[in-house]
Order: structure tokens, then sequence, then C-alpha cells
């Protein structure tokens, strides 16, 4: 640790709003049960913009470094026992710790503890050259995982990894994946490691080719035929679970009538905005809708394991640090496939 | 069978609208896997009055005789090999038979099989002194059953019985239940039977005390304080569990925060109208929200059995056929607590 | 049906023994439910072994025609209605038919209902040029698969595709199938199409190797080391499900060994005798043990909907029906690698 | 904290073998995550038997304390951020602490971590006037429980109440509980409790009444009837849950038979020797058999919250600690029914 410095450049959210600054803040000490973790990569995710806009219900305390996707060799460890050690290349993530001992944290549900912290919110996150996590929540990156590839699986990969679980859809069972955006593509690969048989809707063929490329059977483009139509038809009698990785309310709509009775439908995007399903088909077709945010450790690290085996290859375009503001402009325009990662 | 007379009383819709009419009918012979009944008894639901009204999406083929919770002496079997005998007490219930073979069938969910008939629907019901049954889908009636008392069992008591199992709380878990009438009297009697800790809800005092009185350790009346509070208050992180069996908008709306992260919330009414949850508080709070109508035979032997225990007790009050005009108008008007069932 | 004879050859058990007769029979008359089915092939089970010498503990009645693997077109219809027509592609399956009224049949678990009837033993079987089928129960063989291959799913394939799902193994966890015969061969391509990491387990190298061409990423000769050992060195901590298919003794202490903590071993065969295990190990590891015999119709339909996409290919030999006898001499002597199955 | 001496008595085992020695030991300051604890109370279990004798195949280290059901005020915190507080009434339990990051942790499975501490073994226990517990994992006890009553719900309780749970007995459904002894008069309650309807076997006719007044619909002395024939008399086609408390070689072939097909069979106990179970029985009847140990910190809160509404109440005897060695004696013996307590 003699070559870390005492100061180190991250973007930077001073006040809410559409821009961070990118400047020097001040090394910190990693506390008990915390390491030091000088930064290789980072991922950018849709999350970070609305952290930095402040748009969201519980706002973030000023001024936080956003960033819950990055990947960094420990470089110094705080007091107390440690899982990882010196050298570890390990990640942060948006549950970057929680309390441990609630009645989610007891029975695996980690996600839902209430006092949990998160990563590049109530904690600095990774868009700067260091950053602490907490060893017994942090990721641990397979071994000859490439940074900048794997950043992603932090969020957007555990995300759509527990959504499928979430669709309790057996391998063998039809499962529609809506939307093929930075969420989507990842979730019909998951899928078909999963072996499920996958249905990929979006509205860009250029999308439904790369759902296809990684494995999709069935693709519908929703602008050109009734997507819950196109599914029954080609299924029989519907999908057995529904992933909406969409944030649009037609989508919404739409899952209803692509299940099959007794499916099950997980919205895995934190869309602003109505639910506008008919309660009457809820009822009268016995569905499940649920929602599922990010991924528990077990969740990751399994997520992790399918990276590891190649099964899952998210497709990603590198920036730099400097970058974050028109990467932040391009997301909001929607302009962005796949997943934006900073290399350091 | 030497005294089954050719014709029988029968409350027939012959066009759709707010009034049946009492008169004679031809007495059915059974056919295949079939049996007649010469009924005791029939419950009147508030399905009776739409399935009359004929106010559903698919609406049943006209003439037809309504009722789905009817008690009565099997006095003819027609042919096949029958698991009931001449003299064995039956009942005719909402699923009136299923295909045997499809998935739904399959996998022991008939209740979602696509080509099942319904009982006073698409087949003539319970609301005369003779209806048919299919054997080996009605309901075996526990010997020494009160015809009267049990009939509600049929339709009311299997469908919150089945709802509070899709609830998936687990004894000593808290469950909601989300309205105190005809469907919720008795909800609060499996909940209590099943071990779960029961809050009600309702807005009327008496109905509230009655859910004291069957075992509810906290009631809350909804027109005094806001149930969601008052159910945080007293459970500390919310319900593992609600059964909405109230039909008004507000009460979803209200689920959605009763329940703790990660609960789920049963509808069991079919309400019109669009379901208002915000999907962030679903997503959020990682909820899991589904419909649930009536039961499989499973359930139903399963919900007849806690009431031959002496576990539930529904409240009934006695009427006569020529009634169910005045009875369908109660209905209409909220005015019936707990069922109205017919005594033949 | 101009065309069916009023006699046909088949494979008969006149008494039990080593020898089936290959002699003339009459040709059956479909009864209601029932279709005349012209077999084209016909897979052959050790439990065809067993029916023939009569040495399980209930007894087929005799004579009768063994044989649950049976595949053909149907070419005449009994009374009632049908779900399959005239010149369908059906098989028997073990579990020839059910009551579908029993709590087994209600929850969707035919195969231990109490009143089923089973192909090849209480029912006559495959091993001839025509068999009987209950429609309601039967296998719809997928368009285009050769009869011949197709003949094992029916009672291999979904025997350990069953078993798979009782270890509930989920994608992406360790998975050990102990023994790579007639039925580990096809549950290591099960397996991996339900994406499961695999770990195939026998004595014979060329087995092995036929693991590793289907899928398997770690296989073991247990004549050259402790398989327990080699598991818990692959995994880290043990195999999250174990399916044994082998018959010996051996394998089934071995599994408990194998499993991690809270793993679940499902026994897939039928041996005789004793299981050897230390009821402080199951307690202290916390196990779950359990047998699984063949499947359901849905079980069936899924197991043969892998087959149908190519993901499962068992490996076959060809013989006619006269060769019966010296197959079973094969069987006996564990001379039989992969199936055989009859060309008719 | 002032008066905390410096010393205090202590039952301690010094070598293994028959007797502990009661003598004084140093009063223990308490380290990061612990507190230390003035005992009311503790219950003696058959595990501080076998503790003392160090007859299983992994011994604790010497000189220790055994007890892990004890019950007292946190008199001192070490440092670190606690969940209780000076002058709360905590208890320790067998699983002392966990490491909280592996996946058994991960996954609510905290019971198979392979570096838990384990209370009265690894750790000194609460055989003793003082003890430490791991503020993470230590039993909060419910106010105004009576110490010395609700110390067994520690260890006996918990064990059951987890059992129970592992049997997949769903309310409304038969249970077996096989010995009605320490364990099986407190697993009785519980079941009842949980709605389900209970099945008593013991060989004495005291504890069967005993199991009567707790609420068992039927029960079979063992000595009198086959067990499993009395099961399937009762039930019809068999119990979908037995419990195993009894810890006889006997107790667990007959549960094979009193099981219903796809029953589960859960072994409570750690009982040597083989289990002698044929497998053909096994796999012909799809029978889950399962081992559970102790619960988790979840299970232990739930099941404190069924002794705190009043539902479970052990039955206790009184002693001192000086008593330890003539409780061990009658424990040896068999003498002792419910559970003997320490009262400090």
């Amino acid at each position: 640790m003699s070559h870390a410095p005492e100061k180190f450049t991250a973007a930077v959210v001073d006040e809410f709003g559409p821009e961070v600054t990118v400047r020097e803040v001040d090394l910190p000490e990693p506390g008990r049960n915390q390491a030091l973790v000088k930064l290789q990569a980072s991922g950018i995710c849709h999350t970070d913009l609305h952290a930095a806009e402040g748009d969201w219900p519980v706002k973030p305390p000023l001024p936080f470094v956003p960033g819950h996707e990055g990947v960094g060799e420990v470089v110094k460890l705080g007091p107390g026992e440690h899982d990882v050690e010196l050298g570890d290349i390990v990640g942060n993530v948006w549950l970057w710790s929680a309390c441990g001992t609630c009645e989610q944290c007891r029975t695996g549900w980690e996600t839902l503890c209430n006092d949990a912290e998160y990563g590049g919110y109530t904690v600095d996150g990774s868009f700067g050259e260091y950053m602490l996590v907490d060893t017994r929540y942090c990721a641990r990156i397979p071994e000859g995982a490439d940074p900048l590839e794997v950043s992603p699986i932090l969020c957007a990969g555990v995300t759509v990894y527990k959504g499928l679980k979430m669709t309790e859809t057996r391998p063998g069972q039809y499962v529609v994946i809506s939307g093929v955006g930075g969420l989507g593509h990842i979730a019909v690969q998951y899928a078909v490691a999963m072996g499920m048989r996958v249905i990929a809707v979006d509205i860009a063929d250029e999308k439904l080719e790369l759902a296809k490329k990684h494995g999709a059977e069935f693709t519908i483009n929703a602008r050109e035929k009734d997507p819950a139509e196109a599914v029954m038809e080609f299924t029989g009698t519907g999908a057995h679970g529904v992933l909406v990785t969409a944030v649009h309310e037609a989508a919404f709509g739409q899952a209803i009538n692509m299940a099959r009775k007794g499916g099950t439908i997980v919205f895995n995007g934190l869309p602003p905005g109505e639910f506008p399903a008919r309660i009457f088909d809820i009822v009268f077709k016995a569905l499940t809708i649920r929602g599922s945010l990010v991924g528990t450790r077990q969740d990751l690290e399994e997520a992790l394991d399918f990276y590891a085996r190649g099964l899952v290859k998210p497709t990603i375009a590198e920036c730099k640090l400097d970058d974050v503001n028109s990467v932040f402009e391009d997301l909001r325009k929607g302009r962005i496939d796949g997943r934006m990662a900073i290399r350091y």
C-alpha cells in the first residue's frame, strides 16, 4: 500500500442534476470489515443516472460518488477477519452491505434488509480510481475475468439472473424476455444457459437478431405484430414465465396476455407510473406478478459462475471516467445498446 | 328412483337480467360419469348474480339454471364406473368438470383447464329440486354435515381456503384478511385453523367483532384509521400474506402497503376495473401479487375436512327457492352478511 | 382397419421364468377410452425381465405380454372421446392408466395412484405386433421421431428426467450421475440440457467417455479412486444433487458422501436389499433421500419435448421380436450398453 | 457490571467421562460481537451427555463447560454494534455462531455452516453462573417468559419445530410424532399449533395421555399393536409426514410403513447405527427421507413466538447446578420425562 495516493480522481455528485463533477477526493481508510480497492473498471447503470439526478423517493446524501459495478484489486484491508486477501480482484455491488441479523437477512433475502447500504448511493461507489467494499458482501471476481466485460454482471447480470429465477420457469419451459437492451440481452443468455425456451420481444430488429444469436428460439418485433398473439400462437397456451426488462407501460400490459394460466410475470425494472393491469385478468388467469431487484450474494456468485464458464457474455463498450457525463446523456436518450463500462 | 318426477321446479335464467323465473323444467337423464342429485340445499353466491345478469365477458348459454353450492342425495347413476353410490350426499361446484388430460389437469391445476364446465353457468346448477353432477368432480359431503351450513363451503369456503394457501403464509406468520363478508368471515376461520396469526380489516364494527370471535388477533376499522399503518404498527414489518376478499379498489392499493417486503398478496374476488398499484412499490418491496379462483377437487376435500372437524362454521341464513330474486336484490345492495342458502 | 388381422405375434409370458414364448395371440378389441396400436418399435427394459421372472413382490397375472416402451400407429379407436386420432403415433408406458380421482391423481402424482394399471405388467404390453393403450394416458410421439430411437424415452428417459427434477438441482448447480448405463447415459444428456453441471461416475472408461461426449464436466472411474473424495475435491463442498441409477449397494453409500450438506439424493433404480446409510450422516448433513419411479404424463411430455428438440439422443441397438430371449440373457449378464429396441 | 465477580461456579468437563466437575472458573471478557450473560436457568439436553463423554466423532476441546439451553441477563457488552442491550434476557443455543458468508449462511442454512461454533461444545456453555454469547446469534427471550420453562425451547423446541417444517406437512394433513419424550411432547404441541392432525406413537401409556392432552387426535401404543397398521387404518392411506424423535432402530423402519406414498419422514435424533430401510420401499413409495438438526435463528425466533403466545409449554423439572451428574445418570437410564432445567 505504499503506492496508494492521498487523493484520487472520481466522478462526484455535489448537487443533484444531470452532470457529475470529475474531481479529486480524499482516499478513505478501510474500516472494520472493509477493504480499499483500486479500480480497473466500472459499468455505468441507469440507476447511477437516477442517483445523480436525485429523482427517487429516497435520495443519497451529498456529495457522493456513484457506481455499483466496479471491479478492482484489494490494496488494503481494514481491521477484522476477511475472506479476501490483498491482491484479490473484487467488485462492489448495489447491495453494498446488509445488517445480517434481521428476518430478511436470516432467511437469505438480504436484498430486502431495511438496514442495507447501497453502493454508489448511500456509500461512495466505483466512479473513481479507488473505492471501499465490505468484504462480507463484495463480489469475488472469477479468476481470469476481463474486468470490463465482467462489470455488468455485478448489477445487470445478477438482476436478470435473479429475475429469471423468480419467474419459476423450469428448464424446457417457455420464458418471454420483454426488451432486449442492457438487461434483456444478458437475460436471453442466462435463460438459454438455464435450459429455458426463450422468446424475445423488442421493437428493434437488430436487438432481435442479437437475441437469436444468443439462443432465442423465437423473436417478435412488437412494432410489427401483437406480441401476445404471437406468443400464444408459438407456444399454444402462453409462456410459463415472462421477464419484463422494458420500462414502457405497454410492456406491462402485454405481459399479462403473453403468460399462460398460472404463469409468473417478473418486473425487473423500476419505471415510474401505475401498473395498468386489469385485476379481472390476473384473477381469472391465476397469474403471479412479482417484482425483483438486484440479487443476493448467493445469486451474484451463481451469476458470476455462469459468466466464468463462458455461458454469458455482456456486450460492452469502453469509455473513460471523463466520459461519464456524455454516457449519462446517451443513456437519457436511449442511445446505448448493451452496457458502457469505464476502464481505469 | 321410482319417485323421481318427470318435471321439477327450478329458478331459470331465460334471458339475462336482474330476475330469474321460478318454473317447471324437465328432469334430465344422467349421462356417462354423471349422477342425478335430489337437492337438499344450495348456497347463493355473488357469481350467480353475474351469471343471471350476463355481465361477464363470456356469457352462459340460455336458458340455464344458476347455482354451484348445491348439496343433495344421489338418486340415479349414469353409465360408467362411479366413486359415489346411490344415497351418497354430494355437491355441485363451480368447477363442474375438467378435461383431465391437458397440462393444467395433469399438474393438479384443473381449475385452469380450458375445457372445463362450470356449474350453474355452462351446465345447469343447483337452483332447482334436481341437478346433475359429474361424479369424477362433484364434492363428497362429509357424513353428518348440515346441508345448509355446509353449502357455502363448496364455493366461498374452498375459494378462501385456496386463496390462503396461495398467500404461502406459514403457521405462525401474519395474514391480513381484507374484508369480513361472505368470503372473509370464513377466511378468518380457515386462517386461524391453519395456524396463522390473523389481522382482519373491514369498515363495519360488527363484522370485526365476528372476526374476533372467530380468532382474529387484531382488527382494524378502515374507516377509523389507515389500515396499512395499523398493520405495520402491530406487526413491526408488515404482514407475510394478504388475502383481499373485498371488491373495492381501495382495498387493492392498501394491500400493497400492508404486506412486508417479499410478502404475497392474493386477490380472491373478481371486481371490475384496473388494479391501481404503483409498479415501483411492487418491485421495490419484491412483492408477489396473485389471483386465485375457487379451488381444485383436492382443495375442496381439504376445505370440507376442516368443516367436518368443526374448525370452520359459515354464518348462514335460510331461504326458499322462491326467494332467489329478493336475495339477488339484497346481494346487489350489499345487505347480506354471511351467506344465504336455499332449503329444499 | 380392414387390414388388422385376427391374430398377431407376440412374446408371451405363459409362466414365470427366464424365457418368453413368441407365439400367436388374439387381437384385442379397444374398450372405452382405448385405442388399438400397430407397433413400429419397442424398447426392452430391465423391468420386463423382472416381470417375466415374476420376482417382484406383486406379480403380474399370467399369461401376459411384457413391454412398456412401445411406439406405433393408432389403427382403431374404442368408444368415448379421444385426444388422439387414427394415424397418430403414440406410445405405451409403464403407467398405463390411473384412476384420475384419488388424492395422488388430483395432485399431479398419478404415478402413485393405488388403482393404476401397468403396461406390460397388469395390462398386455408392447412385445407384440399390436397393443392397446388408454388414450388418456398414452404417450404422444413428437412428429418426425424415429420410432426406435424415441422408444427408450418412454421409460428410461422419463424416469431419469423425473429423477433429476426430484433432486431439486437448479441450473448451474452440481449433479452427480452415478452409473452411466441405459439410464445414466440419458440422464447425463437431460442434466446438461437442464443447465446442471454434470459429474459422471462409473467403473468403465468407455462409459465415462460417452458421458464426456454428452457434456459431463467431470468424470470419475470409481475403480480408480474414491468417488466421494473426487467429487468433494472438484466441487469444494459436494454436489447439490445425486442421481443414483446404479444398482450396486456401494453406490448408495457413496451418494451420502458425495452430496453437500442439505443436498438431495434420488434413487432411480429398484435394487434388492437394504439401504446401508448411517443415519448419523443423514441427520448431521441434513440430507434429503428420495425414491423416484417413472414419471407422470406431464413429465413424459416434457421428456419427449427435450428429445424432439434434439437435446437428448438415446444410444440404441436394434433387434427383432424373436431376439427377446437372447436380449434378456444379455441384460442378465450386464452385457448391454445403452438400450435394445425391437423393430417391427 | 460492578458486581460481576472474577470467578464463578460452573460444571466443567476436564476429561471425557460420565461426570462433570463443579468448580470455580475465571470470568471471561466478552470479545467483539459478544456479551457476558448472568444465567438464570439452563436446560439439560442429551447432547450435553455426548459432549461430556466425548463419544461423537468430533470431540470438543478440553476443558469446557457444557450447556446450550441457557437463559440469562446481559451484564456486559464487548466491542462492536449490538442488537441487544444491558439488561436484555437472552439465551445461548447449539448454533452459537456461524461464518455469515458461506453458501449455507447466505441461503438461510446457517445450521449447515462448516465454520460454526457450538454452544457448550466448541465454546463454553450454560452450565455455569455466567456465559458468553455472540449477540448476532443468541436467542432473544420473549418478555415475561419463565426462564426455566422457556429454556428447552432453545434446543428441544426449535429442533422439533424445524423438524416439523421439514416434513412439509401442511395444515390439515396428518403427521405422526414417533416418540413422546423430551422432544416428542413438545413436537405434539407445535404440530397442533401448526394446524396438523397429530398421531402420537410411544410405548408408554402415560406419555400417550400427555400427547392427547396436548391435542393429538389419535395415539398408538407400539407395544400393543403394529403402529404402521394402526396409522394406515386411521388415515386411510398413511401419514403425510412422520417426525421420528425416538432413537430406536425399530422406529426408523416403522416410519417407512406409516408414511403415505410421496410422504416425508424426518429424523430428528442422532442415534448410532445404520438405517435399516429397504430401498425398494423408498423408491416404490416415492418417499422423502430427511435429517434435521436444531434450527436457524429464524426458526428459533418463530419457535419462541409460539411459546410466547402460550401455544407450547414444555414439561420441566427443576434442579440445581450441583445436580448435573445425577441428571446425567437419569438421562443415561432413560428415567427422565420432559426436560430437566437448572435454576441459578
